[in-house]
């Protein structure tokens, strides 16, 4: 009902709208519409009321709420269903709890804050208030289990093309670590349930760290830890690179459903600084550490690295790219 | 306490135990004692009793009771928890609700009935009450994602080397049906929850038609399913036959942890009836219908069909094996 009465005040533009109306066109009551509109400026909804004439909306807040998230949005797949919360657990496991009970492909959750935001191998992941865009997107795609590793490569090539319309030069790290300046902007959990034959569903959780002062990460990231807003200098409209990133991944997942994924991992290719370079690689499950040139990545989404014994072909582990400084 | 209970009977053998004995060292009143001897007997437990002497246990049920399947089971990994239900909606579905709860590895969820057991696909599973073993195991390997689908490979060839136990000859049909007279004698479904760096949980779930005649088959798959009893001409133990799949899957799984999957599937194909057979094949996402070869599997667990186009390599599909008319 609130996104409805925003459509409408939106419509009018810079012309009231009586209450009246407003009731009239939804099917409500006079009451219930001011009962919304002071539930709307709650959220930080500039509504200007005037006795006679009625409604203005003046300006709408940089907020992760539905209605604005929706507005001009205009995807196929993604954001069908957008669902935000000001605090929850996690986005992924809320994505799971939904995707369980049927929810459809591409619902959206997102949060203004995660209690419990975890990170790749139950690593805790930083998602303070109103300052990134912690989301997770449901996917039920029609490949094979063994394709859906490289979701996680499409969710980063996402967030870089988004970067690239904000005027801030990507950079992704093998295999979904979008950096600056060596560390982390982004971080990105693609989770999975599915059968031998077929996947239930995928939920690609991603955490932008969009307004964050260096201050404001807890000290044991501030090293590691970058945001958007200290790439570029200035703080960016979260409601607007969000869609950004949505648009993106809309048009991407409609590719790979097309035409498979390598128009991705040409993408992905293009945004990458690990091909090329000196690389050291920590095997996720073994712990085997190994040096060499990273060359490519194959049809997997593997990466390939050169080693004084042979050609290694990397499906998960933690890549390093060699300091300048050449030491390591 | 029953599962104790049944333990000092056993130890007992011959002779009597007294209820005073039995609840001394279990630290319960002889009430309590007798409590359980009397719901024991409502399982099927034929225990004699007599007023000065005490207990005996004349016989066992073979009822799908913990206490029965852990008697002498001696598995390192599988069946570390024993889990039976009367009738449940469907022991995959259990087992994953187990699971995400924190369900130890090798943990076993076994039914006597389903009420809405389920097959590869959605495809319904008829298990019909005491006359299979409808179960489900929970592992927490440490290989990535991708192998999983290995599992579903590993639980037929486990099944398989419990026929042989038995006096039966097992024949796999790629991947994982274990047929007789080209008929379906198990169903097995492996699920996963999975991040992309590692397998959450797996969930294998494996329906075994032990007694069922052919006229208990509902008329819609009467045509394509067995029985081991049918195929044996007489009723075969189940506990006992369970206790043999159980025992078969740690060793294997056991194998598969230390050495990867290459001896499963090398003992795949000792038992497969697909490998140098005319096949037809159907993707089971795409539909498309090819003919061909069946020469080998790959270590992916992929079946190698050499077709007129050159050779095709089925991750997923349904495969029939011409039949000796000639005619598909």
């Amino acid at each position: 009902m609130r996104n409805k009465i925003l459509t409408l005040l939106r419509q009018s533009g810079e012309k009231y709208i009586s209450g009246e109306e407003i009731a009239d066109k939804l099917g409500v009551s006079r009451t219930a519409v001011w009962k919304h509109i002071k539930e709307m400026r709650a959220q930080g909804y500039d509504i200007e009321s005037h006795a006679r004439s009625g409604y203005i909306l003046r300006e709408a807040p940089d907020a992760l709420l539905s209605g604005e998230i929706h507005h001009g949005l205009e995807t196929k797949i993604i954001g069908q269903e957008i669902i935000c919360h000001e605090e929850i657990d996690s986005t992924n496991n809320e994505a799971k709890r939904l995707a369980r009970n049927g929810a459809v492909e591409g619902t959206v959750v997102v949060a203004e804050s995660q209690t419990g935001g975890k990170g790749r191998l139950e690593r805790k992941f930083f998602s303070p208030k109103g300052k990134g865009i912690w989301f997770s997107v449901i996917l039920r795609p029609k490949f094979l289990p063994q394709e859906a590793p490289k979701c996680t490569l499409m969710a980063a090539v996402a967030v870089a093309r988004a970067m690239e319309e904000f005027g801030l030069e990507p950079g992704i790290k093998w295999p979904n670590d979008l950096l600056y300046e060596n560390k982390k902007l982004v971080g990105i959990l693609t989770e999975m349930s599915a059968e031998m034959d077929g996947i239930n569903y995928i939920v690609i959780g991603t955490g932008i760290n969009v307004n964050i002062d260096q201050s404001d990460f807890p000290g044991d990231i501030r090293d590691v830890a970058t945001s958007l807003s200290m790439m570029k200098g200035e703080q960016l409209p979260r409601v607007k690179f969000f869609q950004a990133v949505l648009r993106a991944m809309d048009d991407l997942y409609g590719k790979v459903q097309r035409e498979g994924f390598a128009p991705v991992l040409e993408e992905w290719r293009k945004y990458s600084i690990t091909l090329g370079q000196e690389v050291k690689v920590i095997g996720v499950r073994d712990g085997e550490v190994y040096f060499g040139k990273a060359v490519d990545i194959d049809a997997d989404g593997a990466l390939l690295v050169d080693t004084a014994e042979g050609r290694q072909r990397v499906l998960a582990g933690d890549v390093s790219i060699r300091p300048r400084s050449g030491k390591w």
